[in-house]
């Protein structure tokens, strides 16, 4: 449907590593690139050679290691310093030097910026872009123009601000970026600006565009929560070149979701700007970009969160399983995604039927079998249990009313766990001297009587070191197994430590993670539940025999 | 500037307890509420009275126990079922006995919906809202009607979803709420839909309605990205109700941010919808929900955020001393919130003096007391420590720089807890058999020296019940002591078992309550820690002597 030029353009890898906490080495640019090339996106700014070593040393090796199908490397840079001359500009020459086909200049377009931060005059400010811009153009270089705080300049001085987008291009630039850099515009305001400033410009709005004419992009950033409808306006006003971070990464609340964008003008306005069919495998990639980053995904992100589309109202189950385009916006697998069913208080048989086909179980027409389960389901939710993050757990009773038992792999005759404090307190009403835990455990297993003592920072800690060391010598897959998050509810907390403790422990062996849950009037009671249902389910899924 | 009736309508309570892995406890949801009302929402949706047994009693309770300033509640349900009467519908029935005064009916407004998930005709489908809405207006109540899957409904068949709204009206309901149920509408969408509706029916526009008018309302989900902007493209279009959740709880990917829409009506586009100045307080009252809820509160998160604020050093960061109104889309003051990056500057020091008043310490022009304070909260935060939801800690830190020590009512020794399994196992693997646990501990108060053993079902309660024994000799006080709620929660959970755990703990003296906290590797630590917090605080507010 679209002929005219529109570009995707990624900018994770400098604006994205912005965001509080994140830093990125230059191999984890490296390994990042390659999923937004796969992704489809047409432009990947790699970073600032020249201000910072680490963006030097990655476009040096990203010319020699990374082979891009889709995408061309951006290298991002400021315009050159007042009162200077661009080829004299050392930090403008690292732009050239970094062999990026595409620079991307941040230039000022608020006048008040111009005078309060750079310290120079208008006439200078605008004269800096049509200097760098020239230049960079006659040593061959494709220019896109990040105009910093434009749409807070415009609305302070439109005359200012439009000049500085008209020198831009005047002097070569392809695209000039109009950047929310607060991100605190409607998307109302963004409409009338574009399209008075394109007005303006006499420029063509971005679906007539032809190649070689000067385009209009979008930088958004979601601090007032509507970076998503601000790109989108922006595109609808006649922009052809959005600007943003996979997971919406960046500084504050972050940069437009590129991913969110990209999928909207897809799915809803049938506007397909990738290469390629990456859409198809945006929450793969998505997550493979959060493993990378080491950021928590974040479940209720939309397309490609967890929960983007997980349904749990039992109201809806019985009509989701005759119709569920009528209960989600889009078809799922159109960004790699899947709808999923959680098992709630609320649930009926029909949630509990697509449950169990959604783990590989055909209860199609097995009536009495989901009952059964349903009915288990119920009670253990009145008693405390949830079974929406603790999918291992809802399989390990399924399996359990499909073959009539759990499977054995062993027998615990007891266990016991001790913290007590040592050495001497620091202060001395709280007593904060260092606690120390240590656990006993005694089973069966493989024809054996086992007793292990583990020790831990905490008493499940301790547990699960015994445990561990206890069931490995007979089942060795255990080894594999790997505690890596343990999430603990109180439950109707009327009676403070009296009351009903959840404990959700999740477990990896390397390769996938599953959830298990636990309940009882004891924390450690509870821990150990789980503890026990996260290795039944990893070794039933490692295929072991119960010895 | 406004003086049209407009409501903020909540419901986190029922929508926003769909989400992921909530799990509200009666409990919870009657903490939730005033914190709510404190925010200014005009309508607290409580949940569905008659279908969920918890809800039934939350409204039970609230009517007792609730005293709300700026809210009403609402009760949510459903229109009456095809084929009976309104009065016969037990369900109905439930809406009335919950005494709410606001009743929120959801209705099928999508005739794909009529026709197979109620599986009855247009004609009863209309019958069905009709009815209901008469009947419960005729009990007095106020009635706001949810269309759901209105505007999916709209595209599809306009006649019969502008119908329903009609209906819906015609039978005395005050709001019709336009649901987008599925989350996938765009601005422009909505914007066209609201504004076409609006003259079919010849509604006014919400700016222009006068009390008695009939209302349109929003109901957006995040399943593009766009509820925040999707609510206020139908407040532009006439809506004057909007219907959220606080942080976006819900299902998928959630319902809108209130607190997002809220803010951007009123700092964005002038209109004040919240009663009192909530707003103000808006980023407090965001974290203690979540604290409520123990839900990780999303750092990016627009206007409340704990990175909302938050700029990196570099670029910018001479520039922002200079102004940083330059380099922020609001005073963050505005929404409770604080730049971070002027380190340790005024918003810091004088919201350590603000609270430092709120507890009765007046501490303007202490210049040097504040800033240890403020640093040493920093540190602690830094730790792992929150403050938001643990007053009486923070209040001891403030008197032990107040005084140079804390109060020594008694210095510990040693403290020591055990949990082990008892009797047989009623399941071999799991070896459910009770687990009993008993700590001891020794300390010196009063002259003694005390050993006392408690027992408990775990060893936070066993712990609890041994300290306060081994006081209770010396300070009769702390026999009306009572632990009333207890929350954990695993922070930074990327080593599982080894992450750091935080300890909230409530404790009442059966006039007042307060909350302490605890932080360490070690959960048992963490919680006396905060334990012994609980009983300092206690004495000290009892007005007990040190002996």
């Amino acid at each position: 449907m679209v002929t005219a030029p529109f570009h995707v353009y990624d900018t994770t890898l400098r604006d994205g590593a912005q965001q509080e906490g994140m830093n990125l080495s230059v191999a984890d640019k490296l390994a990042i690139a390659p999923l937004l090339d796969e992704l489809g996106v047409g432009f990947i700014e790699g970073g600032w050679p020249g201000a910072i070593p680490k963006d030097t040393e990655f476009f040096r090796r990203a010319a020699k290691e990374l082979e891009l199908r889709n995408a061309v490397l951006a290298a991002f840079g400021s315009t050159r310093k007042a009162g200077t001359r661009a080829w004299d500009d050392p930090q403008v020459r690292a732009l050239l030097d970094s062999e990026a086909p595409v620079v991307t200049l941040v230039s000022k377009s608020d006048v008040r910026h111009v005078e309060r931060a750079l310290r120079t005059t208008p006439d200078e400010g605008l004269a800096m872009i049509r200097d760098t811009v020239e230049f960079l153009v006659r040593e061959g270089r494709r220019v896109v123009v990040d105009a910093e705080h434009f749409f807070d300049g415009y609305r302070f001085d439109a005359a200012f601000t439009t000049e500085a987008v008209r020198v831009a291009f005047e002097a070569g630039a392809e695209v000039v970026a109009l950047c929310d850099t607060n991100g605190g515009m409607l998307p109302a305001w963004v409409s009338d600006t574009v399209g008075a400033l394109r007005d303006t410009l006499g420029l063509v709005h971005g679906r007539d565009a032809r190649d070689g004419d000067p385009l209009l992009g979008m930088h958004a950033h979601n601090d007032s929560g509507c970076a998503v409808a601000n790109t989108l306006a922006a595109v609808d006003a006649g922009c052809a070149h959005v600007q943003g971070t996979v997971n919406g990464y960046g500084e504050r609340t972050g940069n437009v979701d590129l991913v969110t964008v990209v999928a909207n003008l897809a799915l809803k306005s049938g506007i397909d700007t990738l290469a390629g069919d990456g859409l198809a495998e945006a929450s793969r990639i998505a997550h493979a970009v959060a493993e990378i980053t080491n950021i928590s995904p974040y479940g209720r992100q939309p397309y490609v969160g967890a929960s983007a589309f997980a349904h749990k109202a039992g109201l809806h189950a019985s009509a989701i399983k005759i119709d569920p385009d009528l209960y989600q916006h889009i078809d799922p697998t159109a960004v790699g995604n899947d709808m999923r069913m959680l098992v709630s208080d609320m649930a009926g048989r029909a949630s509990i039927e697509l449950k169990g086909r959604e783990l590989g179980f055909d209860l199609a027409g097995q009536g009495e079998l989901l009952t059964r389960v349903t009915t288990r389901v119920k009670d253990a939710e009145a008693r405390g249990y949830t079974f929406d993050a603790a999918d291992a757990s809802f399989e390990l009773i399924l399996r359990e009313e499909l073959t009539g038992e759990r499977p054995h792999y062993f027998r615990i005759e007891s266990w016991r766990t001790i913290v007590e404090t040592t050495g001497d307190a620091r202060n001395a009403d709280r007593h904060d001297a260092e606690a120390v835990a240590e656990a006993t455990v005694k089973l069966h297993a493989g024809g054996e009587r086992i007793v292990v003592t583990g020790e831990g920072n905490g008493p499940v800690n301790a547990l699960d070191q015994a445990l561990r060391h206890a069931l490995t010598r007979v089942y060795p897959a255990i080894e594999k197994f790997d505690l890596i998050d343990f999430k603990v509810r109180i439950l109707d907390a009327e009676h403070g430590t009296d009351a009903t403790t959840r404990v959700l422990v999740e477990t990896s062996d390397g390769e996938r993670s599953w959830s298990t849950v636990g309940v009882g009037p004891n924390i450690i009671e509870a821990a150990w539940e789980a503890l026990i249902d996260a290795h039944v389910y990893g070794l039933v899924h490692a295929g072991v025999e119960a010895l």
